[in-house]
């Protein structure tokens, strides 16, 4: 496909739209609030006007757009709906349907974590590496899978939800309501458990305001990387926790799957991935069987940073459509 | 292939051959001790033994088999070499090239719990089922995974040890010497530890006596049977932590690659398969996520029994020469 394709991400508070090559070359990026509680009518079409704005900043008409891939935080059926999004707030949303007869143009649709993957797989910094998985640290955990170069979707389209592995039996409640997650340790949720216990209950010092630490489980990812380069003792041990149970997630991927690549990103990782990837790779290394499985698995930073989903829904729709 | 093929199953403490067509029929079994301790080559010597036994007893030439596939309790290497068997005491043992050069024809060799797991995909009761994960619960716990088809072996062929999955971080020490692993609690070592705590340390009561626990992490199948059936509450409460901990692993196999089927095999489950198979589904289903992912799964017992991995090995022998 020589044309122009057309790349969104739709996220639980803004949408991020690209347009790009067929090699991954970004032409224009554009963002837009999502506005998801105003419901799924308003999005789609909050979704065209951030296409349309990015292709205004390329200086292209929307109609040389020659299709359009488009990520969603849900898990998404072969049809092109999402099951269920939770942060959205939506069931059983038609999103490839819905827009692409609002775009006039054909539209692949699939879980964002899944395209973040798939769009470091594709145009990342390891780019065609037989295997890769992802692992996106947020206020969740998401993750990815492309296993010979192919996404593993499972039965139902609903594999791939690394964040929610059980690592401890019997540990720490997730969202998700099990005990133990993946995402129960490795997250921005995970570090707001271990900060409040810690700052809260046992009354330890911390150079976070009480005002900044009111949305634990949503501390921004800056302030933890200016706290950590302070030195604060609760944030860095918090840190390390997070670094030591990701290293347990990157090493059980390994044990089952041996990929060749493991790419780390999300908020926490493009804020402090510098600080963090060799506790995740000691740790990993520590707790994969046999630990020689691990030697030459590479395990990086995320490559594609805020177009990771965008330019993996691009890959997705030149795969598919 | 029209052809007979051979296959093998190298084991710990036994060898086990077959002799088949190549839809799986099973024409003639035979066995040996595999006397491993007295080194590769005698080894050898007794699978080229224990495979013209079967000859014989199937009424054919040895010289009628078309290949030869070879399983054995190690992670094996592209080119046939078996890379670690703590079990047989060997290190880089060049199984398939010292086989074929003494039989005479091609031999293909692989991992035994990934042929166990090849073998029930090919032939098993559920055959042809798109993807389908393995796991054996014996001694240890050995896994094995096919998806859309192909084994998952990983980057060094390492991949699919999924005894060796991290189910409850800082949890019982394994055999590897990593803590938390499945295999901790989900096998006969599993199994025996929990005994020896119970009946030891707590002195409570069990109808085992204390001959038949004294090589507890090997407690026989059928003597955890007969204790079960007669209601030995501690051997009850035993088999229920290891059905509650193995759901674990099943549901973080769906989590991560949701398969369409999961077979559950090993002495254990050959054992005891019936009494404890609705309590993993239960468990499983109460750690997958999403749960609607468990829904289709299939969680079912092995179909080969003993003939497993040798068919497995038929079955590679039939995709790889």
């Amino acid at each position: 496909m020589g044309e122009l394709l057309g790349g969104v991400d739709i996220g639980a508070t803004k949408l991020h739209a690209v347009v790009a090559r067929p090699d991954g070359t970004v032409l224009a990026r554009a963002r837009k609030k999502a506005k998801g509680k105003k419901g799924f009518d308003v999005v789609m079409e909050r979704v065209e006007a951030c296409l349309e704005k990015a292709c205004r900043k390329a200086g292209i008409s929307r109609d040389e757009l020659a299709a359009v891939g488009v990520g969603a935080p849900s898990p998404i059926r072969p049809d092109g709906t999402m099951v269920n999004a939770p942060n959205l707030g939506w069931t059983d949303a038609p999103l490839a349907p819905a827009l692409a007869s609002r775009l006039g143009k054909p539209v692949a649709a699939e879980n964002d974590c899944n395209l973040g993957t798939l769009g470091e797989y594709t145009f990342g910094a390891r780019a065609g590496a037989g295997s890769l998985t992802g692992l996106f640290v947020g206020t969740g955990l998401g993750g990815g899978i492309v296993l010979d170069g192919e996404l593993v979707r499972g039965r139902n389209h609903l594999a791939a939800e690394l964040g929610h592995v059980i690592v401890e039996a019997n540990g720490r409640t997730c969202g998700c309501g099990h005990r133990g997650c993946l995402e129960a340790y490795a997250s921005k949720t995970g570090l707001g458990h271990r900060l409040r216990r810690e700052i809260e209950e046992r009354g330890r010092a911390s150079i976070l305001t009480e005002e900044e630490r009111v949305t634990l489980g949503n501390v921004r990812s800056g302030l933890l990387a200016r706290a950590f380069d302070a030195g604060d003792p609760v944030v860095t041990e918090a840190l390390e926790e997070l670094a030591w149970y990701l290293g347990i997630g990157v090493a059980n991927l390994v044990t089952t799957l041996g990929p060749d690549v493991v790419v780390l990103g999300g908020g926490v990782f493009e804020a402090l991935g510098p600080a963090l990837i060799e506790r995740v790779r000691d740790s990993a290394r520590a707790h994969t069987f046999p630990e020689v499985a691990f030697a030459d698995v590479e395990v990086t930073l995320a490559g594609l940073g805020d177009d990771a989903v965008a330019l993996g829904a691009v890959a997705y729709a030149l795969r598919t459509l």
